[in-house]
């Protein structure tokens, strides 16, 4: 019989998610690294500020798992009981901490304050608690240990949640890990579900080497990869098997791998090739620019975008002939096409691309309906320009448009190369 | 002793998500609608496509609560199991449904396909359930009654669990729910939540007429006040009171109540006004311009964004001076005082607000470190700049830099009124 792995299980503490004010994000942050090491996560649990539903989900949660993982609830306002709960329920009474203390106090003194009188509460913490030092905020993280089983305590604040689980869940669990499994995530766009698969061929043809999991969302399907390997390098000769058998039906339909993204290979494309962009944006309103500029060092590649909403700025800062929207509309392939080349030229570029549409709700006819956006990208070597529509509401149309217009610049880049 | 409320409970299945590949975020939508008919949910749970972690969930779950709602696992791939998990808990056959078969054919036929073998496995539906129509997928929301307790089961795809919720799910259950309460959620931005209770004073004025919640993100502090008025006129009363007092303390800090945003009430204002704005961004990359594009409407008032990321865009398409530039940095009041002047004259609009910034990681000095932001806003009465320092990672100083970019707009058409 194969060994039960060492698990864990999130626990996520707070009204404000409980009451759908907030989704929980932590939960997935913290089971991706725990995935690393080896630890599946079980379940996700999530449960108001409220001392009999928190003690309970706890007591569940230690019955099924090795680990639990809290977060939440441990902040300084009346509505923050997390710790008192833990404290009663490991029986154990809460104690002034002087290193918290002198944490929370030169936290306030950097910001040239003093620290509050509900500061003093945020240093006291369970006696039986290992406390685990926050650099990022007021409140430690907490660690209780009880029958070889373990319970983290952590902050709510997704930064801070982060910061602990780098600086002390990872060097303390990363050796309890059993059920070690290796992913891998190759990310495609353009292609309906159905219609990749049918590219694709049988799942079948990956079950030698990995376990195949695909995942549609709005900007794409992932194809997620899972190896079981004895050790990495088993498991990496898997995963490239797969990848490699993958690639040779739709290689050009994946656009990253992995943590990458379309704008960061695009940017490591520009960079490496030692070339210049410019956008041009009208429906997708600055969200193509923002994407782009999310990459660190962007700046090198990236010279400027032109959000030309009105028809007025398509014409002056791009020298888009109004003859030309008069007769075709702003949303057709000749403004399209002439937003690119005009883009490019005012800007110096070596590449531009530009992207108008109908976000909607309103602005569609039966000859141009919602939804309907041409995109251009122009370089060294011509212009190239596609139709798309888009079915959904404003703002999922915009990241609809803006994804299909980096993915046609990435095609047209690949021709390019 | 006060009746237990009809209450709820949410179940989310799937390996994507228990896996951290996706966040949950249907569980957030649902609870909030249902909070909206009385029903509190006490809990959200997620598990992977597992039939035996799934039916203890369940089971446990229905020891819990009235009513479940189960999202996930119910499509048509390999690993899509909760309709067989939920017919052999409810002890059910699976059998063909005419209905669901020919919504699946139509979908299919309307996208010029004919239906796949798989369709014809989504038309089977377990006996004792009834079959609640999906018009926006192929899986159709499935209910089961027993022992006089709801399980509702509805696809994973937002979209389409959103529409069987307010389809199905709504008229069911409205009439059920007892533990009714009011929100009323008030959005600040630009004070840290410390300082921001020190200008309101203490929780304890509100409690007569509700409860308060205080939530602070990265783009600044909601306050949520809760009635549990005997009727809506009795709670809007309620809240309307604790409003006004709030208002009293701080009236300038509010920029949203509820669904409200930020771009959306902005808009209003240059609707209302017939006032048009353009926008000249160097670090937020676009980012404004997509904040205020999310807004239908938004081309009466919003006539260009310039996003002038290199110094040459910044003179030629804004008209900075090169030798400002040189002397005083491209991060500077002098350049964003001349971004937002520059745009405005160059669009012809009535306001121009600019924003240049260090976004980081790198490009930070000792004197001007990552995150140091100027903004300026200008119009008929002058112009304004502020300086401002983010300390969070790239993509959050660009949120922080975006909001605080539109807040400023905002305070400046507030002396404008």
């Amino acid at each position: 019989m194969k060994p039960t792995p060492y698990s864990a299980e999130i626990l996520t503490v707070g009204n404000e998610i409980i009451t759908g004010l907030v989704a929980d994000t932590n939960s997935s942050v913290i089971t991706r690294r725990l995935e690393t090491l080896g630890i599946p996560v079980m379940r996700h649990v999530s449960v108001g500020d409220d001392a009999e539903e928190i003690t309970n989900a706890l007591k569940q949660a230690l019955e099924r798992v090795d680990c639990v993982i809290l977060t939440g609830g441990l902040g300084p306002t009346h509505d923050d009981i997390t710790k008192h709960v833990l404290a009663r329920f490991f029986d154990s009474k809460l104690v002034p901490d002087d290193s918290v203390k002198r944490r929370i106090e030169s936290i306030f003194k950097s910001r040239g304050m003093s620290a509050p009188q509900n500061a003093h509460t945020q240093a006291e913490v369970p006696e039986k608690a290992t406390v685990l030092d926050n650099a990022k905020g007021t409140a430690p993280g907490l660690l209780f240990e009880q029958d070889g089983k373990r319970v983290y305590a952590l902050p709510g604040v997704p930064l801070e949640a982060e910061h602990l689980l780098e600086t002390h869940l990872v060097p303390h669990l990363e050796n309890l890990g059993t059920g070690k499994v290796w992913h891998r995530i190759l990310k495609t766009t353009g292609v309906p579900e159905s219609l990749l698969w049918q590219e694709i061929g049988p799942v079948s043809q990956f079950e030698d080497f990995v376990k195949v999991a695909s995942l549609p969302s709005l900007l794409g399907v992932r194809i997620r990869f899972t190896a079981t390997g004895k050790d990495l390098a088993e498991a990496t000769a898997q995963l490239d098997a797969a990848e490699k058998l993958l690639r040779e039906k739709i290689d050009h339909h994946i656009f990253a791998v992995d943590d990458e993204t379309m704008e960061g290979n695009l940017g490591e494309w520009f960079r490496s090739n030692q070339r210049t962009l410019a956008v041009a944006e009208s429906c997708t309103g600055g969200l193509i620019g923002h994407r782009i500029t999310n990459v660190s060092g962007s700046s090198e590649y990236f010279l400027e975008g032109a959000v030309t909403y009105s028809n007025s700025a398509k014409h002056t800062r791009l020298g888009v002939d109004p003859a030309w929207i008069e007769t075709h509309g702003a949303v057709s392939e000749e403004v399209a096409t002439a937003m690119a080349e005009g883009i490019r030229e005012w800007a110096g570029s070596d590449f531009g691309l530009a992207v108008t549409g109908i976000a909607g709700p309103t602005g569609g006819t039966p000859h141009k309906p919602v939804g309907l956006t041409y995109i251009a990208v122009t370089g060294p070597h011509g212009t190239y320009c596609e139709k798309f529509r888009f079915h959904q509401d404003r703002v999922r149309n915009k990241e609809r448009a803006a994804q299909a217009a980096l993915n046609l610049l990435r095609l047209y880049l690949l021709d390019e190369s």
